[in-house]
């Protein structure tokens, strides 16, 4: 067996016993604590306190960071956040406009235990084309939450790589 | 007495026994998930990644299959369209008119426990006249969704018969 | 073909019928009045003011009757038991055991969404071998609401007989 | 670069990707398919009628079956099982144990949002010693249960290789 054939072998291993099985990668603890982080300088630098949520790719809560003087009611809304943007795969200011009376999702803010946000603040966490988690910010008007989890998903790459 | 009369006398004995009685009849589950898969095949031919829920005559989920990488969110979507659609005999793009604000059901999905769904992706399940369960559909387009419970509707004889 | 060959052609029809498929049979409401009467006049004998709720073979409830003075409290109570009775097939009062501490069913009242109810008065309605609903009773000592709902549930056959 | 240094640097690269991140497997829908059908053949051998639930390894439910005249309180208890084994990534009838009144887990019955179903019945799905999601089962005894949960976790790795 020649080099080539052993290294496609071993590809093939790889790809048949990941493309059989469902693996998702999740953003970690330490690259969540990274990321909340910054969004809380962004936040400091235009002078709202908030509530920083990252979620793993099942939509599980792995990090919470309230910062000082934040609002106790933005606790949920982050949280609820981060779990919306990926249980839907979209961000809360795309949903916003789908969940207005009459659009195509109006009615799934009632039907999901109140756990489905409807207003900005709200980024899924991508790596490529690869979701990896979701975050959430809460704390400043929906404009600034919604500048604040877009910023969060936009510089994710760096933190990563 | 002969034979036509001995053959009414059952029929009439049958007749009377169930229509002062409350029978009611519900898909099975053999039969549910044979409706399950020809959804789901429909919905991979076209793309789409669902969350299939059957529900019985009485609204009780009897069969929920979430396809591989199908929403989070679609779990809960699914099952109350399932829900929905015997709750009110109607499938949930008619209601979904009958409940926008100003229309006459507007104010259902606040009422019910979470439980309503207001856009398209549930049918009922009739055999003939007959009510026997419900079907959901979660995980693409409102349309998409829409077409897939439908198609599962239409299919539900061939299925059963 | 003669008289037997028919009528016996006729029984395996409809017995293949309804083999096949799932139906099954509830109390009516019309028949619910009736059982909630004897009860509220048995529970008027004893000094007793009681909720009485009949539910259907879902777990629906189908009738909830408050006597004057009753306790508010009560109406959660009666329909959950009609509930719970259906939903285990077996009456609050045995359940009671199971869900004791070490016992088999202990957890099972936190974790039904708060619709099992683990103390006497409540059980299911059986015409024979067939579970046809449920019946709570609440509004006096637990001896008291246990005895209510056994005399129901015995009531029952010379209701719809 | 020999073959060996070839392939050691493509296994590295593997290891490292891998490593720096979080990657899951779960179960998919086609395996929990055969899992449940498997369980549910078991349970119809042995005379019960039972609520298999299976959840992906972040405990979602990605499969619930109830076969007919199944309890319908088991539709919650085998989500709920399903659940708890990958929350606590333990049986329940070990759970049992240690939630007890004066046991150290005493009280996880009433923090987890009704969620945490703490007798037998649920397993941990593990191949090997990778979790990769969970199974509950509901509509025996506590002994069926917690005999065809068993059964389940144990058969899962001829269902899966």
């Amino acid at each position: 067996m020649n080099l080539k054939d052993n290294i496609d072998s071993i590809v093939s291993q790889i790809v048949n016993e990941v493309s059989k099985s469902n693996y998702k990668r999740s953003i970690t603890l330490s690259q969540a604590k990274k990321l909340a982080q910054m969004v809380e300088d962004k936040a400091r630098e235009i002078g709202v306190n908030a509530v920083v949520a990252v979620s793993d790719v099942s939509g599980r809560p792995i990090l919470v960071e309230c910062m000082d003087d934040s609002y106790i009611a933005s606790y949920d809304v982050a949280l609820n956040k981060a779990y919306t943007v990926v249980a839907l795969k979209m961000s809360t200011i795309t949903l916003k406009g789908l969940s207005q009376p009459g659009e195509s999702l109006y009615g799934i803010q009632f039907t999901n235990n109140g756990q489905i946000v409807i207003f900005g603040g709200g980024d899924p966490l991508y790596l490529g084309s690869q979701l990896i988690g979701g975050l959430g910010v809460s704390g400043g008007t929906e404009e600034q939450d919604t500048m604040l989890s877009a910023y969060g998903a936009k510089v994710l790459c760096d933190i990563i790589n």
